[in-house]
């Protein structure tokens, strides 16, 4: 079986794991006090170019968002995000579960436009009754976007600008941030992004880790008590030094990128492929997401040597679907594919 | 430095390891319905003796009871627990925060005796204001307890039929199950233990794993959607296979059983030691967490050469302290510090 | 000042007044176990058709549906409403503080179509990572609505048989009610209301009451503690009599009927100005609140003299706004309105 | 029946009653944005000497109880009371649903000694695992306390000073605030009680009000969006004027301390017919809270004509039961208790 469901369908870079093993048995202390993540905080603080960064590693995504969605909203205060956001949509409520409305905006190809986020702000500003009314603070996007879309740099700049305007604070989720900056697209590095948001995060679990996300305050401002925070909602590892070394080894030499740049390059061979044989794109992604619609004959045929997702069956009978590359996608399994379109 | 700070001051054992490199690029689906995951779940139910169980993979010890707990009481339900159950004391309030109240009872030696229950709860349904506290719904204890202690067969088969009598569901801690079965002092087999709750934990981060804890379900009765509940606390891995996989290995050649037994023979060889050059004990613990009595001097002395936790500050001047042995702990360390004693 | 600003800028009907203080010295027992409480339980029983009803009296609208929801509601559901439901744009994000999310549908002036909610649902159990996602537990709907308009007894059984194939609670905010059922466009009786639903209330606050909400649960199948659940949210009265005496009069000779046709009628005598001299209606409302367009030059005229509410500046300059009439409304005040026309 | 069950088993003071009727028929916006309002919380501000206080109009004791201490805590804080504190008790883990722990402490005769607290606060700051447990950010403590005894000047000042030395915030509960400071025993004046702490109320259920608790915050600094943290707990009263209506009548002429002192004067006239007649007490109560020590005959005997709470069997066969006066007690239903005694 062709395997392009997701891009956490296998355990971790190599050498990660080979950092695993070799520390092993060196004695540290607990939840996150041990010296690899030290080591990791400093190297990602220094490829963010940000000396003054504050980074946690929490395990996964959907944690990640609200550990850090509940902590930095205020009592009554809501998130904004487009509808099709991870958080509105594929976390079971979890926000709402700490309290906190997500409030959708329409996206557009999967972004909040910067002129919704204006003209919602606008009208809550301009309602009287706006004191019955839970309070947006904060706004949360997805670099890249659950559609696989990238925010160019005047987007986010004119997002953050009115996150400024409006006193809310910029939460970006960077599950895929590898592939998105890694994209061929990609007008963005990653100092640039972290001068344009208040808190984003670099994600592991999808770019070659076991498991583990390194949350970054790029100006040094998390909450007080963030830790205690994480405690509380079960988000703190004992042994922190499992993200720890794994990051540590992803941002050595540059792996990080590498794994992101992998991913990617075989979503663009797959795109080509599907373009040249005439599959039209359910949407036009530049990074390791891809979108097609296939016919019934298609996903028919398809699905019987590869696995991918169906993202919505359409009104005329066919089908979109997703396929994901990553980092441990193989060119042979990207070219079996394409022999079979 | 003679490391006894904790069980979770290294990473995991080889095997593990092992495993997960064996494993690590073999494709296949998330949130845990992997096939080692299933390889593993099989394991633990012949483990248990309960062909019906249900088993969770959950990463940590306060994840694994904040989201049991808030699944298996009711909203106005509490959680009873003695004063010194970790819940209570050392989770950051993550039972509250989920909206329940943690009750606590008296405890001696860290467990919660028969008769305080049984004297809480008959004080409760003697109250005619009851409608307006909240209503005990669930008993958590741990075994072995915070204290290193151990309950009894007896013990446990009358906590659990009180909770029958009084309708309380009973949640162990396993954190360290696997020290307090081996222990010398356990009259209790794991099937056992499994006949005498509701629910319980394998621990899977103190006894040799990464990270990962085993929660069972012996009768196959988890609350209706408790997989959604795990993703709307952040709990769900998006690479279940990691907990899995360490799992599998952990329960394959009797390895988990094994590294319990190691670390608690290293506590016995400690325990020895202290009582022979006349160190106090502060708690009589048959498993791998030791509590002594330190003079001033000796603990000045003694923290020159080894990492041992602080437990408590004694009027008299001196300090209880607890050292921890665990399936990392090398025989030559524990004669090291034998050697200082 | 003219004030048609909303229905509840009076106090109570005299009737209610009287009989507080006929009844102010009867000493009674807290938290409505009082003997006024059980009689006005017992008419409302008679006024629903529904013996086994269970009535609970709550303070308030936004009160009465949080802590409906947040009982009825599994830890992992959330409720259905109109996009312009009330729980989801002006409760504060009370709904999200109990921790579940208010799923938003598209509404036809101002009411949830059928045709809607079997969509979302019949998607929701089409999608294969539904556990992923908070679940449909709950449809709440407003009779009448925040718009004005009244569901059709063939719309009711529409969505409460959609309801019931789905699995779905009925929620009903009858904070109106009593100028829902007296509307001369009412095709549905309160028995057959009862019927239609799983749990609803009648407004007093809005129809005559100081304060007050009555919950009723017709089939007597309210949750297993509910009333320590009005308790754990602060909604527990001590001193109950104070709704149950005012229910109980409201619910004496019909007075609570006469209130809503007083204030319907003079609904109509307004909106029937309205048309005759040419205002367009914003919404074609046939209960308590009329809704109007006026021009710059008419909303200037008017609120020299009267009180009422904007409701939504149109883009051609012009603005919708809301005049409410009441059970306080008078004749005189309605015909100098008129007047101003 | 003699009635002593309650403070709060009659309705209101007929001069609320009068207020009521003869505003009745004013047209006033909602929300508490009213007039009558508006006089109450000058007349408050006045009473308490403070006149930058901000003042709110809450329904009863446990909505105030949560909605404040939900308020004023960050997301990982807990509040600290006695053992013996109506929200660790009786109010249905209404803090906990809040997402709080309330953190008990070993009472004297109901009240939380400063030296309890002063060791509780240096224990925590000097554990070393303090960022894993839940901070102190908050004292509360009730004036008169639930068992009827009374802070005094000098303790209120040791525990306030305590809190400022801890960053604690320190909250009053004064729902039987009128009987406390119209005691023969009270040393403390309102404006001198609002010095000494950050927020406490006034409790209007328990003396001569239909409803309503006034809460202030002497120095004007109410977080941020209280009012919006209000309705999102359905505490915010559509008709704020009933409580405006009858604070201002209470704040009028001295009536509520009037109404405190009638209540707390027949409480004394019973006590010292308990001692007079031999009646051990089981608490030396100088407010309205009467509690003896009856032997079985004793109860059986007043329990035929005489309505009062049991509060506690004793070991000894006795019961410790509670006899409460309030500002509807007669003197004719005291004399006739006596008679009894």
């Amino acid at each position: 079986m062709l395997y392009f469901l997701s891009d956490y369908t296998e355990g971790a870079h190599p050498k990660l794991l080979e950092s695993l093993a070799r520390t092993n048995l060196v004695s540290q202390p607990g939840y996150g006090e041990d010296e690899f993540c030290a080591a990791a905080r400093e190297k990602i603080r220094q490829a963010c170019g940000c000396p003054e960064a504050q980074v946690f590693f929490l395990v996964g995504g959907t944690q990640a968002n609200l550990v850090t969605i509940s902590a930095l909203l205020g009592r009554t205060e809501a998130v904004i995000c487009a509808e099709t956001g991870h958080i509105a949509v594929h976390e079971a409520g979890a926000i709402e579960y700490t309290g906190h409305k997500a409030l959708t905006l329409p996206a557009v190809e999967g972004k909040l436009p910067a002129a919704e986020l204006e003209r919602y702000m606008e009208a809550f500003l301009a309602n009287e009754t706006r004191e019955h009314m839970t309070q947006p603070g904060m706004v949360y996007l997805s670099q890249p976007t659950e559609l696989g879309t990238l925010y160019s740099k005047a987007e986010l700049t004119a997002l953050y600008a009115l996150c400024r305007r409006y006193d809310l604070r910029l939460f970006i989720d960077g599950a895929r941030l590898g592939y998105g900056l890694m994209s061929p697209a990609a007008d963005l590095s990653l100092p640039e992004l972290a001068g344009l948001c208040d808190v984003f995060y670099i994600g592991g679990t999808k770019v070659g880790a076991l498991c583990g996300e390194a949350l970054v305050f790029p100006r040094g401002d998390a909450p007080r008590h963030f830790l205690t925070m994480t405690k509380q909602q079960g988000a703190m590892l004992a042994k922190g030094r499992l993200l720890g070394v794994q990051f540590d080894a992803l941002f050595t030499d540059g792996l990080y990128w590498q794994l992101g740049k992998w991913g990617v390059d075989r979503a663009m061979e797959l795109k080509r492929a599907f373009l040249e044989k005439g599959y039209p794109l359910y949407m036009d992604s530049p990074t390791n997401q891809q979108f097609v619609i296939l016919t019934p004959e298609q996903r028919e045929r398809l699905s019987r040597e590869a696995a991918f997702e169906v993202w919505e069956p359409l009104p005329d009978g066919r089908t979109a679907v997703r396929f994901v590359t990553g980092w441990a996608t193989q060119k042979e399994t990207v070219e079996a594919l394409i022999r079979l379109l």
